[in-house]
């Protein structure tokens, strides 16, 4: 997951039948890590039933997020990594149960959407006999080679999306536990665009803090530059408003940073034209209580945008670290 | 649309608002053409809330289509192409309003996602003084440089899609009419995939005609080859089975032939993980009675694959000729 996020998404989450318990979670994900090895290859699922759709891998990568309600499940609530909990509610939330909570996630991230639809298939059978869907998040990025690599994409607000990740060694810091796993918050960010778009460009770069057509922040230059926060306009008020976002969202000690990886969504619009279309928002981090919280509280408190973006969904999981050659995911823990 | 397709599209529908006559309708395509026009370019549409998404047009089209209320509408039913009229139902529909008919349609195409998504929301916020949304469908095909350029892609239950489609010479007489326009039938096809994957796949394929590996026929080896509908099989059977989709889909004057430009749908399973998948049949033709319909009688009455496969949406529209550099789309009918 620190590699350049592929186009397509679909988030999968699953809630558990009543009796499955830790064997059972074992046989499941044992079948499930045995399928994601097989497509990630280009390979057929061992029960595949349209192999043919199997030899486009496209930079398939399948990743498994286990929600608190799997550790219960397990009677392992001890093993629960703390912070993969329930966030604490937050003043903008606007949660609906219909986007929130899962026992299993399964993150399925491809260069083509058919491989997504297929991969998202295969998996969701071979869970069936385990849990049941309980929301599917479909999610896109910019098609490869549309831009320059390595452009930060933009949102449907039309903000440049990710500009303050973590790179290189810093990254490996902020996400990774020392046992090889990270965690992992999804939360659907619905966009409030009809009025938005009523905004001129001048309030949305203040709601933001940076510019809209090359992301730089308003104190800069380019998009990569860093934010002055001390520099003041010819009225003594800050060039970056306290209220911004990216004022807010700001964090320094790399070790405290998150990786953001989201995902764009654009449901139909209803009749009157109204679209219904957002973010969805996926971070990792080694842990939510220290990275992930302090950010999202400084955010709920007094970020300007906030007024036109609206999370309508939340859940969390802990991603076990990956397994040898002849384990699978989850081993250490349900094994 | 005689081009490679791109890989992503939305179909949007529109009824008209009432009131909404040929003066309006002429209004309204004149915005309409010119954001179209600039939007294909990478320029921002005039009233553009969002012009940085404007900035990656990835082979952008914008094609429109007008269905019988408009002429009804404009006061114009003399002029509506006479097989511009909803479809004779054939005992395989199960057709849904929600997915059904429409007096404008406006099909944004494009290589990237977030192009179709600012793109529609532009032109759905310039109709909206003129129409209210009746159905929007959004849809994919492979991701380009994915697989080899022009290689037939694959439909949700693994088949190649599109094979038999006109090419070169033969295309233009089929698709255009002597105006130089053109006529859309836009069907939404549900894969009934769970009981198509408990087929085998010999069963898979004589069903569809062809193989699910290379798209030849059952009497060839490639995907072109022609199949040999007089071959027999040691039993003395037709090896093209008389049932099978592709025996049934089959025309052999190219005047006849239409152009089939699908897009795939997968939109969220339910809670027991069966799937809402399927395929947005898209077919232009220069004359729905003369082309379309001998060949959706001939499926509708005898093509064994019509037993994993439900249309659920229908919808035809006339697509107006191209315009002169300062005139706008329809402004031969409506100007």
């Amino acid at each position: 997951m620190t590699t350049e996020p592929p186009a397509h998404a679909a988030f999968v989450a699953f809630t558990l039948a009543a009796g499955t318990d830790r064997r059972a979670l074992g046989r499941m994900m044992r079948l499930l890590s045995d399928d994601a090895a097989r497509l990630t290859r280009g390979e057929p699922a061992l029960g595949d039933t349209d192999a043919t759709l199997a030899a486009l891998p496209a930079r398939l990568t399948v990743t498994f997020g286990f929600g608190p309600g799997l550790y219960r499940a397990a009677g392992l609530e001890d093993r629960r990594p703390p912070s993969v909990a329930d966030l604490p509610v937050f003043r903008i939330d606007r949660l609906e149960r219909r986007w929130s909570g899962g026992d299993l996630l399964v993150q399925i991230c491809a260069d083509d959407p058919m491989t997504v639809t297929h991969t998202q298939r295969m998996l969701i059978k071979d869970a069936r006999p385990f849990a049941t869907v309980r929301w599917v998040q479909r999610g896109f990025r910019n098609t490869p080679g549309v831009q320059p690599a390595a452009f930060t994409q933009r949102n449907v607000l039309g903000q440049l999306d990710g500009t303050a990740n973590p790179r290189g060694a810093e990254m490996d810091t902020a996400v990774w536990t020392p046992e090889g796993g990270t965690t992992l918050v999804v939360r659907r960010i619905r966009a409030e665009i009809e009025t938005w778009d009523l905004l001129s460009t001048v309030d949305k770069e203040a709601a933001v803090g940076r510019r809209l057509t090359t992301g730089a922040p308003l104190t800069g230059q380019q998009e990569h530059d860093e934010p002055d926060f001390a520099a003041l306009d010819p009225a003594g008020l800050p060039v970056m408003p306290d209220f911004a976002h990216v004022t807010r969202a700001r964090v320094t000690d790399p070790r405290l940073k998150i990786l953001r990886r989201p995902y764009n969504y654009d449901d139909p619009p209803n009749a009157a034209g109204h679209p219904d279309s957002g973010l969805i928002f996926a971070s990792y981090q080694a842990d939510i209580t220290r990275q992930f919280l302090p950010i999202q509280r400084r955010l709920a408190e007094k970020d300007l945008l906030n007024q036109w973006i609206t999370p309508i969904g939340s859940a969390v999981f802990a991603v076990p670290p990956g397994c040898a050659a002849d384990g699978w995911i989850g081993d250490r823990l349900l094994g």
